[in-house]
């Protein structure tokens, strides 16, 4: 209820702060016997984290996964699967100057509106760090799906528009295009859980997502029926559709086609250019904001964008496996 | 878990299929003693009803709604409240001859793919009139939060445009925006559940969209970050933001600023025109999609979009009552 | 979360009030393809209806249900499946002259401190009534396990005794034992969803219950371990164990010899004895409750025990199949 | 879904393994702004911890908590609170000799059918020492509730009689009482979410337990109502009932008197006598069960059940909190 926890029978909950002592997750409902090691969760974990390229944070984190429980002699056992790395780079003292201040663009007005109170580290709760648990989540919610692809890329901007935006210490947004290939007809629940849906929520629960849209999408708002329906058509004895305006799903489920959504990135937040706001006490004040930011926040989320569709639908894959069998 | 129920705390389940019996929900967690009428629900209702203009199906429902139970002497008693509309000007009829036909741009192949066979009458629970219930349910969720003011309107097409395009059979698209006035700064959950992600799934699961974003969305993804941040003053002893790009989020948590999104829903996927498609068993077919359609659902999905939000911040304004309570 | 669901997957959501003008129950999250009938869900409703012999209450209820979704062709669509009980012979007078005054052993007091008012009529939503629901939803469920032999019986008191305390315009309590044959070994959860933690919950959810235990129970807190253990041998080439103290469930997870549970039941509240209480003003009154009423309510909440099982153990084998399932 | 997660809006998911490299908690839904030190949950740590008697098992552990997030300055955020505690004293050898043997009484045989294989090491997941995480979630709950107060202790059987069973090689049952005093009225919930029915349901959670009765109990089940029925009376301008056969819950809310329940607990299934089992392959063996054990788990389960009543009640108190509201 608290808004820590995703996915229905595969559940994951995350827990941790920017500047925390740690960051985790707790799986709940992973299927026992699936073969997984720290390796692989690493593996996952590494193409996310920063320093990677000059064109992201140059913060540097070891972020060095530890298995705590629900695997033994390499397989899981049905049991919460719990999964640590500890913070190491912290760099707290960047925020000790500004912690009466709200930086624009950042949740530090509203987590203190919502609490009363927030941890002023580092952007605490809402930083991105969070999402290495969602990550390492996802490396193991991928072996249930070996046959499923799923590829995030980002379409806009191109890289040398981000080069000269981080000359300019200021930050761009961006669109990150992600396809699923090979998931079955029959993904997705009916009303409020469709599978656009959930992939919506999955999405803009991303730090920094302002949109989303499948498919034909925004575009569809002006197309004819005509010309956005997307025709049957028998193929090799498969039914496939001509077109795929519907991004493949149609009422909620998955058709069968290639699953194809757009998700809109804001410029990041952190910029170093001063900017006006207002302090704890309502005084209008500047701002300029230290330490280590991404110029395009989008390009490091590429893998975020493929866990958090992972997750989905793995979740409605084990849904489906469970209320389309009979007795 | 199976895609009916909707809240956390103000949770509504939706029941029925477009040709069944009869329609519903189950709305549980709607705190005692609030006074309602089925006139008030009823008035609600009349604004979603098809045949009400010359612009939307001539379908004619007397959609008559009915309280079950959990009022007492006009007052919500805390205990669930169920409320029915019995469906009455069906003409499953329309529907026999297709029954083994999959109708493009609609869900009929994928409930079959999912459930292995499907309510082949009028959509069946993809109907949107299963949207019946969440407008009834929202009738009173509106309630909860009488300061808050929720507005949404038919952005794009022009109603010029609709009544070209439905001369000429065929269908379009449509963009709704929807502002939210007055809602307090610290409504929606960190991470997973943030304001804007359920708003986000909560408008992807209406029939016919394929879009949602907030505040600047995809605009932002070509904005740079000096430009797109909201900057924070002190007006009057109120902290605001001198411009809105954040669309009234911050980190997924209301700043008190107008709340503005926008949803795209796709052109109606019923249309007059002929159209290839394949049956059950996998044969090349054509269709022709009698029955009473409208040519342009966004204008009719303008109260649904107002209820799904109204059911998102009913259900956040409780969570945060009970969430920022000290002993 | 507020409590008129049960089941994580099976799951049901009861609601109404016994002089409401209907009782009723949504099902969501029963698979597909089920053939089900009103004419066999009436049969279990029939079992507990009242007015069936001289030791139960004198009100008479045809207790006709209705299918109002999620069923068509006389099967299961996947969708979620609406029953509905019109209330007919209410006898609301009967309620008028005392609802200002707590029945002692009833919920007036604690449902009235809960929400502030209360509907008076017959126990509301605290009536056995609201168990019509439960039984009509298991009907369903326990068509997922054909081969799963609930049996609940009354082992205390007599039906002679019973009829003596009838006489006597007073009440007993009574303890129903409940045998379940044929389970699967590996039905349950760890930790906090035990199965007999679940089984502890579904029967004190029931009207009028106070006490619950599994194999051995209350006894096994005199035993010796070497006494209370069961020993495993191999018979027949399956794992049985000699002894059942554990009532068939190690661990919270059945090992599949018979699943056995006792469940005690209160007096009826309902007596025609003068008795002390207060009104809602907190003056002291004496109340004589007139009404129709059962002299001893175990023996009517049979098929509503075996109900309660059937659900848990349904929602259990799904799981199970869940979460034992490999990709 | 999969049974680690307790409570709906104050809600603890417990992850770990007897002998794996932690044990842990993560608490969400944790108001904001409470007062919390590790010292003070290592406290109640402390009562659960073994080798504190000559009458409890001699595996010594430190049990040091260590805070990970959630908690800044002293004081909640209410994002989720993260504990863990490593284990340390492990003797896995002591259970690499009968990996492939169930132990009479224990969860070996269950965990196996059901996930098809297991933590063979000191009872894995089905280990008291999972109960470590609750103990430590109850600690921090308990600061909602300050005024209420929850107290265990054992009732049977004596302590003299547990030393001559210890002499004895074997194990014994026992009964704890719970008495909570200054709980308000209106506490639990309708139909299925019964403070009694989540009291039964959180104490048959507790590793051990085969029975759980409320008020009169098992013992109503031969009283008569005239008897049973606990008459109100208005005392000092407040209205409580004369005596409490109830055990202060009626119709599943609470009363405002004291709470009382009474929970049994099976014999330790561990001990060295010789008993007959079955190997992982169906033959038939004998077994000689080593290790350090408790001879009555009653004795130690005494701060693990007022752990589960504190969890219960602080979780329908902020339901209540929400529920109440009025606009």
């Amino acid at each position: 209820m608290s808004g820590n926890s995703f996915g229905k029978i595969f559940k994951i909950t995350t827990w941790g702060e920017s500047h925390g002592s740690a960051i985790g997750v707790v799986i709940d409902g992973c299927p026992a016997g699936l073969q997984i090691t720290e390796k692989e969760i690493q593996k996952e974990l590494d193409r996310r984290k920063p320093g990677q390229s000059k064109l992201t944070t140059e913060r540097k984190e070891a972020d060095k996964v530890e298995i705590l429980s629900g695997v033994f002699e390499g397989k899981t056992t049905g049991t919460p699967i719990s999964l640590i790395v500890r913070n190491k780079n912290q760099r707290s003292k960047d925020y000790e100057k500004i912690k009466n201040l709200y930086r624009p663009g950042h949740a530090d007005f509203t987590y203190e509106a919502k609490y009363g109170l927030r941890d002023y580290r580092g952007g605490g709760r809402a930083s991105a760090r969070e999402t290495i648990g969602r990550v390492a989540a996802c490396s193991i919610a991928k072996k249930l799906i070996p046959k499923v692809k799923i590829t995030a890329k980002l379409i806009e901007p191109s890289l040398k528009e981000i080069e000269a935006i981080k000359k300019q210490n200021d930050s761009i947004g961006g669109i990150i295009e992600c396809t699923i290939k090979n998931a079955p007809a029959g993904l997705g629940s009916p009303v409020f859980d469709k599978l656009d849906a959930r992939l919506a929520q999955a999405m803009l629960s991303i730090p920094g997502v302002k949109g989303f849209e499948v498919g034909s999408g925004f575009k569809s708002a002006h197309m004819m029926g005509s010309v956005n329906n997307d025709e049957f058509i028998s193929k090799k004895g498969k039914i496939v559709t001509v077109t795929n305006n519907a991004g493949g799903i149609l009422g909620g489920i998955s058709n069968g086609m290639d699953i194809v959504f757009r998700v809109a990135f804001k410029p990041t937040s952190s910029i170093t250019k001063k900017q006006n706001t207002v302090d704890s006490k309502g005084k209008n004040k500047t701002i300029e904001v230290k330490g280590r930011h991404d110029p395009c926040i989008a390009l490091r989320a590429v893998p975020i964008v493929e866990a958090m569709a992972a997750l989905v639908l793995v979740d409605e894959y084990l849904i489906q496996k469970v209320l389309s069998c009979k007795s």
